[in-house]
């Protein structure tokens, strides 16, 4: 880590700046030619690319079988089945609160309006494979998926060589009551989800986190109308700690972040010159007997450790980089925490890790990061749903509000916005002048 | 309007195609070169283009002086400041209901978790000028920004030839407090804003309408880490409409939406040949008395009246389709209202023109178009929120939560991950052994 000094203001875009996004051409264009391949031929391109990337054979099909998905269940250690059923149920609790009640609203007399949340009809999830099966992930879009009531979740996942899913990832789909399950991998599962395929249905929104090429393959879906959760890179944690946070807890936490990937941002921030030597010296204690060590050494040469003045001071530089995730190791957390304007997700106090957050709390951990948190929220129970609008205006409605909507569309110049009105108040006052009103039609509401 | 008798569910996919966008390279080029000249020239860059395309010199300056806007508000008439008024009131009343209230959970006991929402720091706005300034759009954005309490808000529209900004767009913006205005349009001003110049203030989200150019801009801000409202296309209606129906009225809807311009999509759904019937002689007469007949003629050839079986097919081909717009002129709105899954914003009954919602009933009328209703949300209070998750975890909290996270941790191969509880687990544990625990900075919470 390197340790910066109290920086003059000047420098604090440069200590925030993150390393550039790698936007190779040639991925792009990879992620091009793959998602022609499965939008031609289907099923067929598929199975190929699980062949030649995946090195698996999947002449049994592409999708998890009923007994696959069974037999998985077996596999998974009782110990970690109660572990990610207690994970699931904190998830679900929190997100739950998340649901609004519909709330009918008269503007004016007659005029109502009201919002209901729909959920997305057809939502993709993307959970990758490899050594270690990111089924904490399955279970943050998983749970909000279910509460929200998406009708149809598929889930595409690359097949391990012998052709079959990691059984923690199909004990999780399990628990989600998710049967949809896909043996595709990389970009040619994006491909797959945003247009589908004999094997597999197309849907509104993918979700999930990846390499470089699913990430442009999600951004190359957008242009066939695909939805996605959220741009995505490499994953961040800013730390900010005062005179009375623990270095030993304040390492590991940056630890845990730096053994994510060599890509991984980490800053710490603190007003005591002390905890920040501290912490560096724990870094490097705890890093010996960490298995990922070489992974969170590459992610260590680019962080930071700064010094500066006050709490004020520390708040401010954490607004202005906006981290994925804010981990306030202070006395006063909640204090602190009103004044955070730009984050994903934050964590108070000294007993409360990020990875608390990234599995069990209950909070979701796909967030925004590259800065994204100035903009964008993190995935929530509203990732799954649309809201739409609603209105119903009677006969005393339209008397109040029809002269207005008249007034202003005359002025943007839009006439036959105003004759939709100006023809129905017409009708209205006719049926009220005679004595037949209730039965023309103009009289309805 | 072409007419489609009971069309076999094969041709509806056809039926329910958009014209093609017009993604012409040359806009994207073009765009492309001005984003460069604004972001290396500044100001004098939007001074020239100012110059070139609205004709205008911008010697006094971009931004709208105090007593430009204190003069504005002499010229609108009083007729049209009521009006305005009155609807600023109606939006602000539905959009104050989607506020949410700060609810705290306790996942496990001792684990707290919340989420707040925190406004967008920095938003801009872009209203197009020309001949008919859409000030409605103003307030459809004003106001939520206002309600979210965005601390900075900043509005683009273009410069008349004279270098004035048209008067109700400045009394508009002066009822909703926005005093940043810029005098910039087209691409040049979405560039200005997505990096901010010697006179614009850079921001974070961007909203608004506008024509290719301007689509193209927005779309190229995101690459700059720019949030946009949503993906842009041409509007649409889609009318289902029983016998109970008024031709009358339908016209006049199908024309209110078909005068905005020549790409503008509409769809009529009848379980009625006589009210298709009866509506398109209606669409005919109605057209000759409006002055924008030209654009809507245009927009009506490519337009369909279709004939369907049922209410229940009517409201599956509109599900498809997702339209901007669905008016429901049917007996029983309600009831078919329950069954819609995708739409931007839904009108009820013979009484509720779309015109309402465009102006003044209180919902927003920015809304997905081009088939994203099936995935997006029209701009709401939350569009210009960020909702940030927050934490709090208690030794008595970790001791429920930690092993969970420790075993799913382990798991999926992230040591350090684990470690960061187990740390703090081991120094909860000591603490509570020793009669000095309450000392230790690890029995903090």
């Amino acid at each position: 880590m390197q340790l910066i000094q109290y920086p003059a203001q000047q420098q604090w875009a440069a200590l925030q700046q993150r390393a550039a996004a790698q936007q190779a051409q040639d991925v792009e264009q990879r992620v091009q030619q793959i998602f022609e391949a499965v939008r031609q031929r289907g099923d067929a391109a598929l199975l190929e690319y699980a062949q030649r990337f995946d090195g698996a054979d999947l002449a049994s099909g592409l999708r998890v079988s009923p007994e696959e998905l069974a037999a998985a269940v077996t596999q998974v250690p009782s110990e970690l089945q109660t572990a990610i059923r207690q994970a699931h149920a904190n998830i679900w609790k929190f997100h739950a609160t998340q649901r609004e009640e519909e709330k009918q609203v008269e503007t004016m007399p007659g005029v109502s309006c009201w919002r209901r949340a729909v959920p997305v009809q057809r939502v993709g999830l993307y959970i990758p494979g490899g050594t270690a099966p990111l089924f904490s992930t399955l279970l943050m879009l998983g749970v909000p998926a279910r509460l929200a009531g998406c009708p149809e979740v598929v889930l595409c996942t690359p097949p391990q060589p012998d052709g079959s899913v990691n059984p923690v990832i199909l004990f999780t789909a399990h628990l989600l009551g998710i049967d949809t399950i896909i043996k595709a991998g990389g970009a040619q599962a994006i491909a797959a989800l945003s247009g589908g395929t004999e094997s597999v249905p197309g849907v509104d929104k993918i979700f999930g986190p990846g390499n470089r090429y699913v990430t442009a393959a999600k951004q190359l879906a957008t242009r066939y109308g695909v939805a996605i959760d959220m741009p995505a890179g490499p994953s961040e944690v800013l730390v900010i700690a005062d005179e009375s946070a623990n270095p030993v807890f304040v390492a590991a936490d940056l630890l845990s972040q730096a053994e994510h990937g060599p890509d991984s941002q980490v800053i710490l921030l603190s007003d005591s010159l002390t905890v920040l030597e501290q912490t560096q010296a724990e870094v490097q204690r705890q890093l010996a007997a960490l298995p990922r060590a070489a992974v969170a050494t590459q992610a260590l040469t680019e962080s930071r450790a700064i010094l500066l003045r006050t709490p004020e001071e520390m708040l401010y530089f954490s607004n202005q980089y906006a981290p994925e995730h804010l981990i306030l190791a202070v006395r006063n957390p909640e204090e602190l925490a009103e004044g955070v304007t730009s984050a994903g997700s934050v964590f108070l106090g000294h007993l409360t890790p990020e990875a608390a957050g990234d599995y069990a709390s209950g909070t979701n951990h796909t967030l925004p990061t590259n800065g994204y948190a100035r903009n964008y929220s993190g995935v929530s129970l509203d990732s799954f749903f649309k809201k739409i609008t609603f209105q119903r205006i009677t006969a005393e409605g339209l008397l109040h509000v029809g002269p207005v909507v008249e007034i202003m569309a005359e002025a943007e110049g839009l006439q036959a916005h105003a004759r939709a009105v100006t023809l129905r108040l017409d009708a209205i006052h006719s049926a009220s002048s005679t004595p037949t009103a209730s039965a023309r039609p103009a009289a309805h509401s």
